[in-house]
Protein backbone atom coordinates (compact mmCIF):
# COMPACT_ATOMS: atom_id res chain seq x y z
CA UNK A 1 0.00 0.00 0.00
CA UNK A 2 1.15 3.44 -0.95
CA UNK A 3 1.91 5.90 1.73
CA UNK A 4 -0.17 8.64 1.06
CA UNK A 5 0.14 10.02 4.94
CA UNK A 6 -1.34 13.16 6.34
CA UNK A 7 -1.23 14.19 10.14
CA UNK A 8 -3.65 16.63 11.64
CA UNK A 9 -1.79 17.73 14.53
CA UNK A 10 -0.88 19.62 17.42
CA UNK A 11 2.61 20.30 18.52
CA UNK A 12 1.61 20.07 22.40
CA UNK A 13 -0.89 17.20 22.34
CA UNK A 14 0.74 14.06 23.69
CA UNK A 15 -1.57 11.55 21.59
CA UNK A 16 -0.09 13.46 18.34
CA UNK A 17 3.55 13.17 19.88
CA UNK A 18 2.93 9.17 20.15
CA UNK A 19 1.40 8.80 16.44
CA UNK A 20 4.99 11.46 15.32
CA UNK A 21 7.12 9.18 16.66
CA UNK A 22 5.65 5.77 15.50
CA UNK A 23 5.51 7.25 12.21
CA UNK A 24 9.52 8.01 12.81
CA UNK A 25 10.47 4.51 13.83
CA UNK A 26 8.66 3.13 10.72
CA UNK A 27 10.49 5.51 8.33
CA UNK A 28 7.49 7.04 7.16
CA UNK A 29 7.06 10.80 6.02
CA UNK A 30 3.17 12.48 6.62
CA UNK A 31 2.39 15.56 5.61
CA UNK A 32 1.47 17.62 8.75
CA UNK A 33 -1.42 19.85 9.24
CA UNK A 34 -1.36 21.64 12.25
CA UNK A 35 -4.87 21.92 14.30
CA UNK A 36 -4.23 24.37 16.87
CA UNK A 37 -6.42 23.81 19.57
CA UNK A 38 -6.32 26.86 21.58
CA UNK A 39 -6.36 29.76 18.49
CA UNK A 40 -10.10 30.40 16.77
CA UNK A 41 -11.50 29.20 20.14
CA UNK A 42 -10.30 25.79 19.60
CA UNK A 43 -9.36 24.77 15.29
CA UNK A 44 -10.75 20.82 16.55
CA UNK A 45 -14.37 22.56 16.33
CA UNK A 46 -14.12 23.89 12.71
CA UNK A 47 -16.31 21.78 10.61
CA UNK A 48 -13.77 21.08 8.18
CA UNK A 49 -12.15 19.12 10.94
CA UNK A 50 -15.18 17.58 12.88
CA UNK A 51 -15.90 15.69 9.58
CA UNK A 52 -12.86 13.85 9.99
CA UNK A 53 -12.72 13.80 13.91
CA UNK A 54 -15.92 14.38 15.74
CA UNK A 55 -14.21 13.39 18.37
CA UNK A 56 -12.70 16.77 18.01
CA UNK A 57 -9.26 15.62 19.66
CA UNK A 58 -6.23 15.29 17.48
CA UNK A 59 -4.40 13.58 16.18
CA UNK A 60 -6.40 12.41 12.98
CA UNK A 61 -4.31 10.66 10.33
CA UNK A 62 -5.60 9.82 6.74
CA UNK A 63 -4.01 7.35 4.89
CA UNK A 64 -5.25 7.14 1.11
CA UNK A 65 -7.93 9.11 2.07
CA UNK A 66 -9.37 7.26 4.87
CA UNK A 67 -9.57 9.13 8.18
CA UNK A 68 -7.94 7.18 11.40
CA UNK A 69 -8.94 8.72 14.75
CA UNK A 70 -7.46 7.88 18.28
CA UNK A 71 -3.74 7.12 18.80
CA UNK A 72 -3.55 3.52 19.67
CA UNK A 73 -5.88 2.51 16.88
CA UNK A 74 -3.87 4.78 14.59
CA UNK A 75 -0.49 3.33 15.69
CA UNK A 76 -1.62 -0.52 15.64
CA UNK A 77 -3.14 0.14 11.93
CA UNK A 78 0.24 1.74 11.13
CA UNK A 79 1.86 -1.64 12.43
CA UNK A 80 -0.29 -3.97 10.56
CA UNK A 81 -0.22 -1.99 7.33
CA UNK A 82 3.93 -1.00 7.48
CA UNK A 83 4.68 -4.20 9.56
CA UNK A 84 8.52 -3.18 9.85
CA UNK A 85 10.00 -2.72 12.53
CA UNK A 86 7.30 -4.30 14.92
CA UNK A 87 5.79 -1.79 17.28
CA UNK A 88 4.71 -4.95 18.99
CA UNK A 89 6.32 -8.10 20.34
CA UNK A 90 5.82 -11.26 18.61
CA UNK A 91 3.95 -13.64 21.08
CA UNK A 92 0.55 -12.76 22.75
CA UNK A 93 1.91 -12.61 26.21
CA UNK A 94 3.98 -9.86 25.20
CA UNK A 95 1.85 -8.12 23.42
CA UNK A 96 -0.82 -7.98 26.05
CA UNK A 97 1.79 -6.77 29.10
CA UNK A 98 3.02 -4.47 26.27
CA UNK A 99 -0.86 -2.90 25.31
CA UNK A 100 -1.68 -3.08 29.33
CA UNK A 101 1.85 -0.75 30.00
CA UNK A 102 0.33 1.35 26.80
CA UNK A 103 -3.16 1.81 28.07
CA UNK A 104 -2.34 2.38 31.80
CA UNK A 105 -0.82 5.70 30.28
CA UNK A 106 -3.79 6.07 26.88
CA UNK A 107 -6.53 5.69 29.84
CA UNK A 108 -5.47 6.13 32.64
CA UNK A 109 -3.45 8.93 33.09
CA UNK A 110 -3.55 11.03 29.75
CA UNK A 111 -7.38 11.75 29.21
CA UNK A 112 -7.84 12.81 33.27
CA UNK A 113 -5.39 15.35 32.39
CA UNK A 114 -5.60 16.24 28.93
CA UNK A 115 -6.83 20.31 27.67
CA UNK A 116 -10.28 19.35 27.69
CA UNK A 117 -10.22 18.61 31.17
CA UNK A 118 -8.29 21.54 32.74
CA UNK A 119 -10.57 23.48 31.07
CA UNK A 120 -13.89 22.41 32.84
CA UNK A 121 -11.77 22.28 35.94
CA UNK A 122 -11.10 25.79 35.27
CA UNK A 123 -14.06 27.12 33.81
CA UNK A 124 -17.12 24.76 35.42
CA UNK A 125 -14.91 24.11 39.27
CA UNK A 126 -13.32 27.46 39.13
CA UNK A 127 -10.16 25.93 39.86
CA UNK A 128 -7.03 27.67 40.12
CA UNK A 129 -3.44 27.30 37.79
CA UNK A 130 -2.20 25.73 41.25
CA UNK A 131 -5.02 23.52 41.77
CA UNK A 132 -5.18 22.39 38.55
CA UNK A 133 -1.24 21.58 38.31
CA UNK A 134 -1.97 19.38 41.63
CA UNK A 135 -5.12 17.36 39.84
CA UNK A 136 -2.27 16.73 36.83
CA UNK A 137 0.60 15.79 39.46
CA UNK A 138 -1.74 13.51 41.16
CA UNK A 139 -2.48 11.17 38.59
CA UNK A 140 0.86 11.26 36.85
CA UNK A 141 2.04 10.16 39.80
CA UNK A 142 0.11 7.53 40.53
CA UNK A 143 0.03 5.88 37.19
CA UNK A 144 4.00 6.38 37.29
CA UNK A 145 3.99 4.92 40.41
CA UNK A 146 1.99 1.58 38.87
CA UNK A 147 4.26 1.49 36.26
CA UNK A 148 7.23 1.30 37.67
CA UNK A 149 6.72 -1.05 39.78
CA UNK A 150 5.54 -3.21 36.59
CA UNK A 151 8.38 -2.28 35.36
CA UNK A 152 11.09 -2.61 37.83
CA UNK A 153 9.78 -6.22 38.58
CA UNK A 154 9.13 -7.52 35.07
CA UNK A 155 12.05 -9.73 33.59
CA UNK A 156 11.68 -8.46 30.19
CA UNK A 157 12.10 -4.74 30.78
CA UNK A 158 14.95 -4.54 29.03
CA UNK A 159 16.38 -0.91 27.49
CA UNK A 160 12.74 -0.20 26.55
CA UNK A 161 10.00 -0.97 28.45
CA UNK A 162 9.59 -4.63 26.72
CA UNK A 163 13.13 -5.61 25.78
CA UNK A 164 15.72 -3.47 24.08
CA UNK A 165 13.75 -1.52 20.93
CA UNK A 166 11.03 0.49 21.30
CA UNK A 167 7.29 -0.88 21.22
CA UNK A 168 3.80 0.78 21.43
CA UNK A 169 4.61 1.16 25.50
CA UNK A 170 7.15 3.49 25.09
CA UNK A 171 5.61 5.40 22.34
CA UNK A 172 2.95 6.36 25.42
CA UNK A 173 5.53 6.61 28.08
CA UNK A 174 8.20 8.82 26.56
CA UNK A 175 5.05 11.76 25.82
CA UNK A 176 3.66 11.27 28.78
CA UNK A 177 7.26 11.65 30.59
CA UNK A 178 7.37 15.03 28.69
CA UNK A 179 4.27 16.47 29.82
CA UNK A 180 5.69 15.68 33.45
CA UNK A 181 8.17 17.35 32.57
CA UNK A 182 6.46 20.24 31.39
CA UNK A 183 5.19 20.26 34.85
CA UNK A 184 8.77 20.61 36.55
CA UNK A 185 7.96 17.03 38.13
CA UNK A 186 11.16 15.63 38.35
CA UNK A 187 11.59 11.85 36.95
CA UNK A 188 14.07 10.48 39.24
CA UNK A 189 11.03 9.13 41.61
CA UNK A 190 10.65 6.53 38.94
CA UNK A 191 14.32 5.56 38.50
CA UNK A 192 13.12 2.65 35.95
CA UNK A 193 11.18 5.31 33.89
CA UNK A 194 13.87 7.53 33.97
CA UNK A 195 16.28 4.97 32.37
CA UNK A 196 14.18 4.03 29.48
CA UNK A 197 13.31 8.07 28.81
CA UNK A 198 17.20 8.00 28.45
CA UNK A 199 17.14 5.33 26.00
CA UNK A 200 14.75 6.78 23.92
CA UNK A 201 16.15 10.00 23.26
CA UNK A 202 19.06 8.60 22.00
CA UNK A 203 17.16 7.64 19.20
CA UNK A 204 16.10 10.21 16.71
CA UNK A 205 12.80 8.51 16.07
CA UNK A 206 11.97 10.00 19.72
CA UNK A 207 13.94 13.49 19.48
CA UNK A 208 12.09 14.41 16.38
CA UNK A 209 8.84 14.03 17.68
CA UNK A 210 9.44 16.20 20.64
CA UNK A 211 6.93 18.80 21.05
CA UNK A 212 9.46 21.46 20.59
CA UNK A 213 10.92 20.17 17.08
CA UNK A 214 7.57 20.96 15.36
CA UNK A 215 7.00 23.24 12.37
CA UNK A 216 4.20 24.38 14.69
CA UNK A 217 5.83 24.77 17.96
CA UNK A 218 5.79 28.21 19.68
CA UNK B 1 -4.01 -23.58 24.84
CA UNK B 2 -5.48 -24.38 27.47
CA UNK B 3 -8.17 -22.28 29.03
CA UNK B 4 -7.23 -21.94 32.84
CA UNK B 5 -9.23 -18.60 33.42
CA UNK B 6 -9.27 -16.63 36.63
CA UNK B 7 -11.05 -13.02 36.38
CA UNK B 8 -10.69 -10.69 38.97
CA UNK B 9 -13.68 -9.04 38.86
CA UNK B 10 -16.04 -6.04 40.27
CA UNK B 11 -19.73 -6.41 39.28
CA UNK B 12 -20.25 -2.87 39.30
CA UNK B 13 -16.92 -2.22 37.10
CA UNK B 14 -17.53 -1.65 33.78
CA UNK B 15 -14.07 -2.86 32.28
CA UNK B 16 -14.52 -5.71 34.20
CA UNK B 17 -18.37 -6.20 32.14
CA UNK B 18 -16.21 -6.16 29.05
CA UNK B 19 -14.16 -9.16 29.70
CA UNK B 20 -17.19 -11.16 30.88
CA UNK B 21 -18.40 -10.51 27.80
CA UNK B 22 -15.63 -11.41 26.00
CA UNK B 23 -15.34 -14.10 27.88
CA UNK B 24 -18.82 -14.90 26.76
CA UNK B 25 -18.73 -14.46 23.20
CA UNK B 26 -15.62 -16.56 22.97
CA UNK B 27 -17.77 -19.56 24.89
CA UNK B 28 -14.78 -19.47 27.70
CA UNK B 29 -15.68 -20.04 31.50
CA UNK B 30 -13.35 -18.14 33.84
CA UNK B 31 -13.62 -18.66 37.47
CA UNK B 32 -14.65 -15.50 39.22
CA UNK B 33 -12.98 -14.01 42.20
CA UNK B 34 -14.53 -11.35 43.87
CA UNK B 35 -12.52 -8.01 44.68
CA UNK B 36 -14.49 -5.12 46.45
CA UNK B 37 -13.74 -1.77 45.83
CA UNK B 38 -15.06 -0.09 48.64
CA UNK B 39 -15.10 -3.18 50.89
CA UNK B 40 -11.88 -3.04 53.32
CA UNK B 41 -11.02 0.50 52.10
CA UNK B 42 -10.81 -1.12 49.14
CA UNK B 43 -9.92 -4.65 48.58
CA UNK B 44 -7.91 -3.56 45.11
CA UNK B 45 -5.02 -2.18 47.28
CA UNK B 46 -4.77 -5.43 49.53
CA UNK B 47 -1.35 -6.85 48.87
CA UNK B 48 -2.22 -10.13 47.04
CA UNK B 49 -4.02 -8.03 44.52
CA UNK B 50 -1.90 -5.43 43.62
CA UNK B 51 1.19 -8.04 42.90
CA UNK B 52 -1.29 -9.17 40.23
CA UNK B 53 -2.28 -5.43 39.38
CA UNK B 54 -0.40 -2.36 40.58
CA UNK B 55 -2.63 -0.04 38.87
CA UNK B 56 -4.71 -0.83 41.60
CA UNK B 57 -7.66 -1.65 38.68
CA UNK B 58 -10.08 -4.07 38.21
CA UNK B 59 -10.15 -6.39 35.74
CA UNK B 60 -7.01 -8.79 35.98
CA UNK B 61 -7.56 -11.80 34.07
CA UNK B 62 -4.71 -15.03 34.57
CA UNK B 63 -4.48 -17.52 31.73
CA UNK B 64 -2.16 -20.07 32.70
CA UNK B 65 -0.70 -18.20 35.69
CA UNK B 66 0.08 -15.37 33.78
CA UNK B 67 -2.04 -12.18 34.88
CA UNK B 68 -3.12 -9.92 32.34
CA UNK B 69 -3.59 -6.07 33.13
CA UNK B 70 -6.21 -3.80 31.38
CA UNK B 71 -9.42 -4.54 29.91
CA UNK B 72 -8.59 -3.51 26.24
CA UNK B 73 -5.04 -5.38 26.47
CA UNK B 74 -7.28 -8.67 27.70
CA UNK B 75 -9.59 -8.80 24.87
CA UNK B 76 -7.18 -8.15 22.56
CA UNK B 77 -5.02 -11.48 23.98
CA UNK B 78 -8.51 -13.71 24.40
CA UNK B 79 -9.13 -12.87 20.27
CA UNK B 80 -5.61 -14.05 19.61
CA UNK B 81 -5.25 -16.83 22.01
CA UNK B 82 -8.90 -17.88 21.51
CA UNK B 83 -9.63 -16.36 17.69
CA UNK B 84 -13.03 -17.83 17.36
CA UNK B 85 -15.61 -15.95 16.97
CA UNK B 86 -13.48 -12.84 16.15
CA UNK B 87 -13.79 -9.51 17.84
CA UNK B 88 -11.96 -7.49 15.04
CA UNK B 89 -12.88 -7.23 11.52
CA UNK B 90 -10.93 -8.98 8.93
CA UNK B 91 -9.13 -5.62 7.49
CA UNK B 92 -7.21 -3.47 8.92
CA UNK B 93 -9.32 -0.63 8.15
CA UNK B 94 -12.13 -1.87 10.00
CA UNK B 95 -9.90 -2.83 12.93
CA UNK B 96 -8.82 0.85 13.34
CA UNK B 97 -12.89 1.85 13.24
CA UNK B 98 -13.76 -0.33 15.70
CA UNK B 99 -10.85 -0.30 18.05
CA UNK B 100 -11.00 3.83 17.55
CA UNK B 101 -15.09 3.73 19.12
CA UNK B 102 -13.48 1.05 21.77
CA UNK B 103 -11.30 3.47 22.96
CA UNK B 104 -13.56 6.75 22.39
CA UNK B 105 -14.80 5.06 25.39
CA UNK B 106 -11.91 3.31 27.09
CA UNK B 107 -9.81 6.20 26.86
CA UNK B 108 -12.10 9.32 26.65
CA UNK B 109 -15.66 8.72 28.84
CA UNK B 110 -14.30 5.80 31.11
CA UNK B 111 -11.40 6.97 33.28
CA UNK B 112 -12.36 10.19 33.91
CA UNK B 113 -15.47 9.21 35.19
CA UNK B 114 -14.57 5.87 37.32
CA UNK B 115 -14.44 5.28 40.45
CA UNK B 116 -11.51 6.86 41.79
CA UNK B 117 -11.91 9.99 39.75
CA UNK B 118 -15.17 10.24 41.79
CA UNK B 119 -13.37 9.83 45.43
CA UNK B 120 -11.23 12.34 44.15
CA UNK B 121 -13.66 15.10 43.34
CA UNK B 122 -15.71 14.64 46.72
CA UNK B 123 -12.36 14.49 49.05
CA UNK B 124 -10.10 16.32 47.50
CA UNK B 125 -12.12 19.24 45.30
CA UNK B 126 -15.12 18.82 47.89
CA UNK B 127 -17.64 18.57 45.32
CA UNK B 128 -21.42 17.19 46.07
CA UNK B 129 -22.76 14.00 44.90
CA UNK B 130 -24.75 16.28 42.34
CA UNK B 131 -22.15 18.09 41.16
CA UNK B 132 -20.28 14.59 40.64
CA UNK B 133 -23.13 13.61 38.95
CA UNK B 134 -23.10 16.78 36.69
CA UNK B 135 -19.37 15.83 35.93
CA UNK B 136 -20.59 12.49 34.94
CA UNK B 137 -23.39 12.90 32.85
CA UNK B 138 -20.94 15.47 31.04
CA UNK B 139 -18.56 13.34 29.72
CA UNK B 140 -20.68 10.30 28.75
CA UNK B 141 -22.72 12.84 26.79
CA UNK B 142 -20.01 14.84 25.04
CA UNK B 143 -18.79 10.92 23.89
CA UNK B 144 -21.62 9.96 22.74
CA UNK B 145 -22.31 12.69 21.35
CA UNK B 146 -19.20 11.60 18.98
CA UNK B 147 -19.94 7.94 18.55
CA UNK B 148 -23.54 9.01 17.58
CA UNK B 149 -22.16 11.26 14.89
CA UNK B 150 -19.61 9.00 14.14
CA UNK B 151 -22.28 5.39 14.28
CA UNK B 152 -24.98 7.13 12.31
CA UNK B 153 -22.67 8.21 9.24
CA UNK B 154 -20.77 5.01 8.62
CA UNK B 155 -21.89 2.72 5.89
CA UNK B 156 -20.28 -0.11 7.88
CA UNK B 157 -22.21 0.16 11.10
CA UNK B 158 -25.15 -2.54 10.97
CA UNK B 159 -27.16 -4.07 13.84
CA UNK B 160 -23.67 -3.81 16.03
CA UNK B 161 -21.14 -0.95 15.75
CA UNK B 162 -19.33 -2.29 12.89
CA UNK B 163 -21.40 -4.75 11.08
CA UNK B 164 -23.81 -7.41 11.96
CA UNK B 165 -22.12 -9.07 14.78
CA UNK B 166 -20.33 -7.82 17.86
CA UNK B 167 -17.02 -6.49 18.08
CA UNK B 168 -14.71 -5.08 20.63
CA UNK B 169 -16.21 -1.77 20.02
CA UNK B 170 -19.85 -3.01 21.21
CA UNK B 171 -17.63 -4.59 23.78
CA UNK B 172 -16.68 -1.12 24.92
CA UNK B 173 -20.11 0.79 24.44
CA UNK B 174 -22.59 -1.72 26.12
CA UNK B 175 -21.31 -1.11 29.34
CA UNK B 176 -20.66 2.46 28.84
CA UNK B 177 -24.20 2.73 28.21
CA UNK B 178 -25.06 0.60 31.38
CA UNK B 179 -23.20 3.10 33.41
CA UNK B 180 -25.36 6.20 31.46
CA UNK B 181 -28.83 4.04 32.58
CA UNK B 182 -27.34 3.86 36.02
CA UNK B 183 -27.19 7.65 36.23
CA UNK B 184 -30.91 8.01 35.22
CA UNK B 185 -29.46 9.26 31.50
CA UNK B 186 -32.08 8.22 28.83
CA UNK B 187 -30.59 7.43 25.90
CA UNK B 188 -32.56 8.56 23.09
CA UNK B 189 -30.98 10.85 22.47
CA UNK B 190 -28.72 8.68 20.65
CA UNK B 191 -30.39 6.45 18.50
CA UNK B 192 -27.66 4.55 16.94
CA UNK B 193 -26.66 3.67 19.98
CA UNK B 194 -29.88 2.46 21.62
CA UNK B 195 -30.95 0.75 18.65
CA UNK B 196 -27.56 -1.18 18.64
CA UNK B 197 -28.05 -1.45 23.24
CA UNK B 198 -31.12 -3.55 21.68
CA UNK B 199 -29.55 -5.80 19.57
CA UNK B 200 -26.70 -6.02 21.96
CA UNK B 201 -29.50 -7.53 24.91
CA UNK B 202 -30.94 -9.83 22.60
CA UNK B 203 -28.04 -11.71 23.03
CA UNK B 204 -27.51 -13.90 26.56
CA UNK B 205 -23.36 -12.73 26.35
CA UNK B 206 -23.91 -9.32 26.73
CA UNK B 207 -26.65 -10.25 29.19
CA UNK B 208 -25.29 -12.57 31.43
CA UNK B 209 -22.42 -9.70 31.76
CA UNK B 210 -24.70 -7.45 33.62
CA UNK B 211 -23.54 -5.88 36.81
CA UNK B 212 -26.83 -7.30 38.17
CA UNK B 213 -26.44 -10.93 37.00
CA UNK B 214 -23.34 -11.19 38.81
CA UNK B 215 -22.91 -13.44 41.75
CA UNK B 216 -21.15 -10.66 44.05
CA UNK B 217 -24.20 -8.25 42.56
CA UNK B 218 -25.98 -6.45 45.67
Amino acid sequence: MAAELTLYTYFRSSAAFRVRIALNLKGLTAQHKFVHLLKDGGQQFGADYARLNPQHLVPTLVHNGHPLQQSLAIIEYLDEVFPEPPLLPPDALGRAWVRAIALAVACDIHPVNNLRMRKYLHKELGRSNDEIRDWQVHWISLGFDALETMLAKSESTGRFCHGDVPTLADICLIPQMANARALNMGVEKWPTLALIERAAFALPAFLEALPKNQADAE
